[in-house]
């Protein structure tokens, strides 16, 4: 069984790569949280619907987000009538947001996430790193700005100082999430190419969860979104540059240096490209592969790259 | 100056009509309220939205209610999750309530109806009956059932018994419309071929207005909303039948002989078709026209001859 933590389209991608070569009980897909905020009364839980879209074949493959065919009526109506645009919100994906924010007054979050799995056909858990409310807040040069401002309306233009996840300290993991960790039959936890700040730390933050990783005896083995020291996607290099550390591998692993001390990351997978760039690591061990992903078949190969390399990787 | 008082789309035509022959400062668009709802977390106010967008061009005249050239991605989508679809929300459609829901945080429902019509282009005043909460419940052979629930969950299927409105006790009307009764330039009171039960007794009903109406030299004319003893649209013909009422011009007046006591109801605009039934009334006055309003010049005509009859009708 595996474990694979997973925030946006990096992760969703590699996530759906696993879901093709592993059966629905031997893959537990946990997924960032941190990015959930609440825009115009309702509820948006960004990766969880970028996972679950992607895990459905639904995701929108010319925007990187949302969903297939979709269409904007809604927010040109907005705009007319003078309301925020700078979310956008599609005509079918306004359904998810609605139905979800009206069904959480009696179900949580991973209720409901199952159910629209369930309805969407997508086999494979898809499990909230936690039911309690983590919200991730970027400072700027421009100020303390939540996720979505910082990420969608200022579209990462301000300069990152640090990241800081409100709530975490009381919020607890998933109880599948626990319960894998804690599972003899685990044979490893994979960090997808997901942002190690901004999707990856607040799953691993949670309280808990460094701990129960430090007890399983699975290897932990991390993907890097990184090529050629460029993201495939989104803000990761721009951050790492603004906090002068250097794209390569050991600049990703120091990302992760508090929460899994010891040697607790066993195995990275970084690109091909990057290869130049490990000679002065001894842990984690590397493996190098063709990690961009623009199909559902380069996610398989990926995905079982991953898995075998994992397989060979031992607990340090 | 006149003052209409409006429901749903018959209201809305007529109030179309009187748009197109009256300037803004000597309209007032009193709209019902009794009708507004929560759905899905959304607040929806139907006749508002119908008289707003009839008077913006912007009506579905195929369907009879929401906005023209609609589309209905959400609902598909919100069928695929497992929603609620008896309720139509069209994508367009749902900027309106999603903005609304969104502004009631800070504005009141007459704030925002005035914004969104000069955003949509519309030049009258439309101001909801009062902005306080009322609602219409409806009891019928099958129970009690909130308004929107009879009238589309159910299709007016149910017997109708009897209609409360809840909350009518507490409710202020719209201080725009007590001043408009107040006004000594007021030249009619214009009931517009809307339900009288579920659209207009609501409006009359807020504590205050018929007191208010008692005190305005300007004649009550109400504009039948039968033609030939059947209704345009609508469930007013089948609920008369079911209260065991006639459908004529008298069956009419009955509905407000405990609201509109002492002849307050001064004149009645009823179709041609319905002349013969008109014998045995001494009051209110009775003029025929053709009623039926399929264009906005049917609208126009109707307006123009209403507003010339009320012109010769005296205070009783």
């Amino acid at each position: 069984m595996i474990i694979a933590l997973a925030g946006g389209v990096g992760g969703a991608k590699l996530a759906q790569g696993l879901a093709a070569v592993l059966s629905p009980k031997d893959l537990k897909i946990i997924v960032n949280t941190g990015d959930d905020f609440t825009h115009m009364g309702l509820f948006i839980s960004p990766d969880i619907d970028t996972v679950t879209y992607t895990l459905a074949g639904l995701n929108n493959k010319e925007l990187g987000w949302g969903l297939t065919g979709e269409t904007w009526y809604f927010m040109d109506a907005l705009e007319r009538l003078g309301g925020d645009t700078w979310f956008r919100l599609g005509d079918q994906d306004l359904a998810t947001h609605i139905e979800r924010t009206k069904r959480l007054k009696d179900q949580n979050l991973s209720q409901i996430t199952a159910d629209f799995c369930q309805r969407l056909g997508v086999k494979h858990p898809v499990i909230p790193m936690t039911d309690d409310s983590v919200q991730t807040v970027v400072e700027t040069d421009i100020g303390t700005l939540p996720f979505q401002e910082y990420f969608v309306q200022h579209q990462c233009q301000p300069k990152f100082k640090s990241v800081r996840y409100e709530g975490i300290e009381k919020a607890r993991p998933h109880p599948e999430f626990l319960a894998a960790l804690a599972d003899p039959e685990l044979e490893a936890v994979i960090l997808c190419p997901s942002n190690p700040l901004l999707s990856l730390r607040p799953i691993l933050g949670i309280p808990g969860v460094t701990n129960a990783l430090a007890k399983c005896t699975a290897p932990i083995v991390a993907v890097s979104p990184f090529i050629g020291g460029k993201a495939v996607k989104g803000p990761a290099a721009k951050i790492m540059t603004e906090l002068n550390l250097p794209i390569t591998p050991a600049g990703l692993i120091s990302l992760y240096d508090d929460l899994l001390e010891d040697g607790l990351l066993d195995g990275l997978v970084i690109d091909t490209a990057d290869v130049d760039q490990t000679d002065k690591l001894e842990r984690p061990v590397i493996h190098a592969a063709n990690t961009l992903m623009n199909s559902l078949e380069d996610s398989k190969r990926l995905a079982e790259q991953v898995l075998e390399f994992a397989a060979k990787v031992k607990r340090s």
